[in-house]
């Protein structure tokens, strides 16, 4: 049996090793069109910012090596022209010596990746405009920042990519500027956390400009002009704004696409044509949280599919079972980490979700590197299982966000994450985990009564309510919501006498300990309606900032 | 109701605020002999170690901080002598005026804790002489240190404690020996894994004494003398040799202890006495794994236990699942973990097991603050679930253990793993994690026929096997296992025709991906039995160190 595969970066590369891996009976043979296989795509803006990280490092296996390894054919500088799945066979140029031929599959991998989204602007084909696409577009960068010495950069888009670039570009001396389109950084995240990693970017001196376009790049690249009026000078302009599907080779060949203009493939990565497969950035991907096929283009997610594909090809019983869909980065100090829904798209999908926002330190507090995390966790009601979650913080991000994957894969509810034995000790846990306080909130909420309301919930509806910030005077006084009454929690008790017990009362302290005990309270004493503010006074803050004194 | 609490540290505590929470009409009353109240003893070490730590740091929260938030009534310095659990009257002195008195309740929470396992040995009560048991005898450690300023320390036992303390004694300039009575650090945990914490001491210029007991102390705590004869000089004697149950005040009362000396509770933590609660490091638990009782006194598993008391005495449903007895300790730069069975358990029990050994870095290995990972995974053959793990290295190891804990709560098969999808991007994972790959490796050896065979069974059974070294000629020539062919994995296939397919071989390379390359090959090829070595030559190295050249 002969297999062809299109493409040779993640999943192109796994589905041949597992194919090998179980079988010195096929021919395998990739076609790349570009000069670097198997590479860490993810790792390109390290490689800007980072001297010691070198080409190399970023391209660890070659042709030779996946020859002598797995006796795989990898065919580099070779692009695929036309794919017949009738006659199965490719059309393939050579493009180091413009030769052209054709090859004939049995089984057909197509794992042509993703291109990036590149804005029709005037001047985006200026010589300083980089796109983030390839080893050899991040070689370029740094080449064109050792040579020219740039002292400014313009970022278009503000994902993880341009955020990740504006640390590293930043590390190199440059000024950065971020220009976002949305209305916050990172789109897929809830606004109220995006303004964490804004804070965050301004913080470190990044400029920021959200809800704006760039209309066009003029004077050889050196303005960047946005729809707005601004004009930006810059010494260069990193384009990252996503990237979409490379699947211009199989368009109007009957080949099934999904929304997101991916290729749709069932669980055991096959396409609606016989015996072609597809994986990883040019496909759609099943949500475990939905079922509704979402585009995640990860090394981590195509790497599974290349797996899955090469063992199915071979007869095993691997089938991929869908993704949350998480994602990860780190931009400065703050790592942010996301999966499944956000609270946007649960309200969109007309779920009945509990929020919460949890405000812990990472490990004891008394050590001087423990830091504050914020996760916000989305609970649809009536299952009780997480739907999502988002987590900004300097420390022990990646932790918690995958022990909230590995809970969600297996179907937890929220009260589930209380009983986990998670491991303890002061430099890397507090005695209770973050993880586990989550739980206990939402656990609480849905269960027991705990009713949560979050900032935005509030301000929507501020006059149904009747705000109590059982915060010290103190902090009171230096700021307070609109309105707020300031009953100190230890003189709750004696003032709530003489309240209405059947008015609707938010409470709230610094972060919601406090203000879920005075809930406690107020409930215990037979008042009938009461919230805890999610993330409290702290979480309020980020999202309207003002300071009433009044 | 009228609810008495004994021991206000992690247990007591959490039993009380949960019942304050869920009620305003309890009356809640706790003793305590010490001074402290749920404070953090795990971070003791800690505290010793370093100045910026205080006492008030340990201890945040005193009876008055109880009393305003909760109306919780404790009383610090005062002893209870003796329970009637006929007559519901407990006996109390209080230490500070000598006062006795009875109190009565309508439940019990006994939350005693544990003390230390003081060995019975001359000059064991020498001034130099400290156990790790409370904030005050850290304190006194501190003291000692400042006023006395000694030059070197004993540590009696190498357990978590230990080993913490090794560490934070030698920042503060001393030199340390530790003494182990058991053949190795870190008695629960496996040798070849407690191998590489011995490596990291001795690297660290600890000196380490295992298979070795105290048999005097001498001279006003001037030596340390062992069984087998060694003199040790010394300026200060540190006990760490683990703790028991404090459980003297209901001895021979009728009320039910395991073999461990802990009292039993059932899920709700009712002991077997009516009305009576139990919680904490005085009892025992039950183990998800195997479901026998276990003893793992954990500030993080008392919380747990509090707090479930608290909620069932309110007429709550929370109820204990039990814990697969996760534990996690750093010494110096080396994080150490583990939860589930050991090896040595799974084999005491007579399951029928599969082990790996797995080897890789916690982050994209180009990074420079990149670490490698030991993970050791036990797998029960059968039923393909998780029984332990243990984890070694100097990043990432907390969130590792975390997923696997999580894993095994929700009863995950080793395939289950691979198709996590834990975030991925170059700072804080491969794009297969190492978890992933554990689990990879144990469904491929329980599922795919690719078996592993740890180095310990290798040698045990050296002479049934054909060693085939399938690194680089340069690398065998630095050392290999004795009697091993090399036989470079690109050159394996050709040289492999002329082998007895019938023979038992044993492949390896450095860490094991070769290894399973070439594992895979033979058998592809035909070959009837070949296993790959668990963690490859490193692994190999750790546990039997010898370099043969022949």
């Amino acid at each position: 049996m002969r297999v062809l595969i299109i493409g040779s970066v993640a999943g192109g590369t796994s589905a041949a090793a597992k194919m090998r891996r179980n079988s010195e009976d096929l021919e395998i043979v990739i076609y790349d069109m570009d000069k670097d296989i198997s590479y860490s795509g993810c790792g390109i803006p390290y490689f800007v910012g980072e001297d010691y990280i070198s080409r190399e490092d970023l391209t660890p296996r070659n042709s030779q090596w996946f020859k002598k390894r797995f006796n795989i054919d990898i065919f580099t500088e070779h692009k695929v022209t036309d794919i017949d799945f009738e006659k199965k066979l490719i059309s393939v140029i050579n493009l180091k010596t413009g030769e052209a031929f054709t090859d004939s599959y049995d089984k057909l991998v197509i794992a042509v990746g993703a291109n990036p989204s590149i804005p029709n602007i005037e001047g985006i084909d200026s010589a300083n405009v980089f796109p983030v696409r390839n080893v050899q577009s991040g070689e370029r960068i740094k080449i064109f920042i050792k040579e020219k010495n740039p002292k400014s950069a313009v970022i278009i888009g503000a994902g993880f990519i341009g955020l990740e670039m504006a640390e590293n570009l930043k590390s190199r001396g440059l000024d950065v500027t971020l220009i976002e389109s949305a209305p916050h950084v990172m789109p897929s995240m809830d606004y109220e956390m995006a303004l964490y990693i804004q804070d965050h970017l301004l913080k470190n001196g990044v400029k920021l400009y959200t809800s704006e376009k760039v209309e066009s790049i003029t004077e050889n690249g050196r303005y960047v002009n946005t729809l707005s009026g601004s004009k930006i000078a810059t010494d260069m302009i990193v384009v990252a704004t996503g990237v979409k599907p490379a699947t211009d080779i199989v368009k109007n060949k009957g080949i099934k696409l999904g929304l997101h203009g991916g290729i749709i493939v069932n669980d055991k990565m096959e396409t609606n044509i016989p015996d072609v497969y597809a994986v990883g950035d040019c496909c759609e991907v099943k949500s475990t949280v939905t079922g509704e096929y979402i585009y995640r283009p990860l090394g981590s997610t195509a790497n599974k599919m290349g797996r899955i594909a090469g063992d199915v090809i071979t007869g095993g019983n691997l089938r991929f079972r869908g993704v949350p869909g998480t994602g990860i980065f780190k931009t400065f100090e703050l790592t942010v980490a996301q999966t499944g829904l956000s609270e946007k798209e649960a309200a969109t999908r007309g779920i009945d979700y509990v929020v919460s926002h949890n405000i812990k330190e990472n490990q004891s507090k008394y050590l001087k590197e423990s830091r504050e995390l914020v996760i916000k966790c989305i609970s649809e009601r009536k299952s009780e299982r997480i739907l999502g979650v988002q987590i900004v913080g300097e420390r022990g991000v990646d932790k918690r966000i995958d022990v909230f994957v590995t809970a969600m894969t297996f179907g937890a509810k929220v009260s589930d994450l209380f009983h986990l034995d998670l491991a303890y000790a002061p430099p890397f846990s507090t005695t209770k985990d973050p993880v586990m306080y989550s739980g206990m909130i939402l656990d609480n909420a849905i269960n027991r009564g705990r009713q949560l309301i979050t900032p935005h919930e509030l301000m929507k509806n501020r006059d149904s309510f009747t705000v109590i910030d059982v915060r010290s005077k103190d902090d009171y006084n230096k700021g307070h919501i609109d309105g707020a009454i300031n009953i100190p929690h230890e003189e709750l008790k004696e003032t709530a006498k003489s309240f209405d017990k059947n008015k609707k009362y938010v409470v709230h302290c610094n972060k919601g300990t406090t203000g879920n005990a005075a809930q406690n309270l107020l409930l215990n004493l037979g008042f009938k309606e009461v919230y805890n503010l999610s993330g409290g006074y702290s979480q309020y803050k980020i999202e309207f900032g003002r300071v009433a004194k009044d």
